[in-house]
């Protein structure tokens, strides 16, 4: 069975586009490695780029990204809307299909050493945190590239690699492992926005609904349409067909029914078997059963 | 967007492994070729093995599937339960992703003309077929490969390619292409054997159901149900989930409920697709955003 993890660098440029698709060309050029999408944003001065692979590959091409990344990205000189505090802001390793997530951790760590000997001071967050208070990025992300000369002086945030020395060209890295986050909206044949909050709050575990489910109401006004608007960050303990039927179940109490949902993104293969299983009752159904994913096998 | 093509040769030779895996292992040596599954049944004396690339690495794969099949079987000497005239008895060119049958059936073409050019007399069938009597394979195979010297001697009966001449050793071929098949069952929470005959009545197309829907009833008496068994042979026109439901809803007149359903072998993505599109009103997902599908555009 292949193994197949998911990098997601984000970096701090999306409006020299040449510099991100050569940024994007070092790590396609690492054999083994597929990059499966990437895009900028200008106004953020800032690109996501995702790639895929074997976990060694995906290691080999993360490090041809932090090398291609520091080389052409010099942050002394960044300005953006989104918050950053690294030439290479934050780099995600994602589990997709036969890896555990402690698998995904140690590529992580390997990834935040490498880096760390580069001279750059790295923060592990999510799964590959060191200390409850620097999982979350937002967090570990305060005061930004600033504030890091006064944040590395402080013991409280020595780094997890590198040194705690500011580095004013690279800034920091933060890095680590999280599942796969699957973004997912239903519409619905209302203009009642109230009907789309109700429902966002029903199901969002912060307001007492499923544990792995973000959500928020939103007009969408060209479609005469409400939406609701979630995250669901693992898909294996809350499945889609779970949220689904509960937002199908919330809204039939105001007599509105789902007009469409859409996923926006990426969505691994194991979250459609789940789906395929639950709808069609079709419970040993495997995603292996699926023709094209013989190819990735060989 | 990659092109993908599947053969699905039949060969006469169920008993000698060791000579099956010489067969299959010919067909793995060609670059771009992966074997996605095969199988033997002694009693039947036959194999069938299943192999997927790009529509021209697939040609090359059949073409060395038949150098190495007419080196290692003597139809001379074959005997087994299945009906059957040649050693490759039968080779059906499948689009998966991306062909046209068009495309499929020109593949199916130029294979049975390079058999030919080895000598063997070679039929075209389904929609490879140059007439309308030999469309359906059981025609195309009357008499066998006993009948096979009074069937090439007879002017109706001259080959698509290849000499009129009986090869005793090699037999004839038939050669074509059709749609992908899905094998899929629907098991109903009863023991009551008419009502799955009924339901496999109502959804097949012989007795005035979906057009691409072939079905029988079956007890399953280990588990304490029956079965409706199917095979769709054409997901798109007639597509899974319109059968289920029309199952699920034929059942509930007799008060019963279907218990599971089952896929025997492998499905195309693209069926996957439509179900995710029916059961989540998600009508725009394309099966480019399985994150795994990107590893198949590399």
């Amino acid at each position: 069975m292949k193994q197949i993890l998911m990098a997601e660098p984000n970096i701090s440029e999306g409006r020299n586009l040449d510099l991100v698709q050569q940024i994007v060309a070092a790590v396609r050029a690492v054999p083994g490695v597929t990059v499966a999408d990437y895009s900028s944003d200008a106004a953020h001065n800032r690109s996501v780029i995702s790639f895929l692979g074997e976990p060694n590959a995906v290691l080999a091409g993360a490090k041809a990204l932090a090398l291609k990344t520091y080389e052409l990205i010099d942050m002394a000189h960044q300005h953006g809307e989104h918050p950053r505090q690294g030439a290479i802001d934050v780099c995600a390793f994602i589990p997709i299909r036969n890896v555990t997530s402690a698998e995904a951790v140690s590529i992580a760590k390997q990834f935040g050493k490498f880096v760390g000997e580069l001279g750059v001071p790295v923060y592990f967050y999510e799964d590959a945190a060191t200390r409850p208070e620097r999982t979350s990025l937002p967090d570990l992300r305060k005061g930004e590239y600033e504030g890091l000369p006064a944040k590395l002086a402080d013991p409280k945030w020595a780094p997890d690699e590198g040194p705690a020395v500011f580095n004013p060209r690279t800034g920091a890295l933060v890095t680590g492992s999280r599942f796969p986050l699957i973004a997912f909206n239903a519409n619905l044949r209302t203009t009642d926005l109230t009907i789309a909050q109700n429902i966002a709050k029903a199901v969002r575990h912060i307001s007492g609904g499923f544990r792995y489910v973000r959500g928020l109401g939103f007009p969408l006004e060209e479609k005469g349409m409400v939406q609701v608007s979630m995250n669901l960050l693992n898909y294996t303990k809350t499945p889609i067909h779970r949220v689904l039927e509960a937002i199908r179940s919330e809204a039939a109490r105001y007599g509105v029914t789902v007009a469409e949902t859409e996923f926006i993104g990426p969505v691994p293969m194991d979250a459609v078997q789940e789906i395929v299983r639950f709808y069609l009752q079709c419970h040993d159904f495997k995603s292996e059963q699926v023709l094209e994913m013989a190819l990735l096998e060989d």
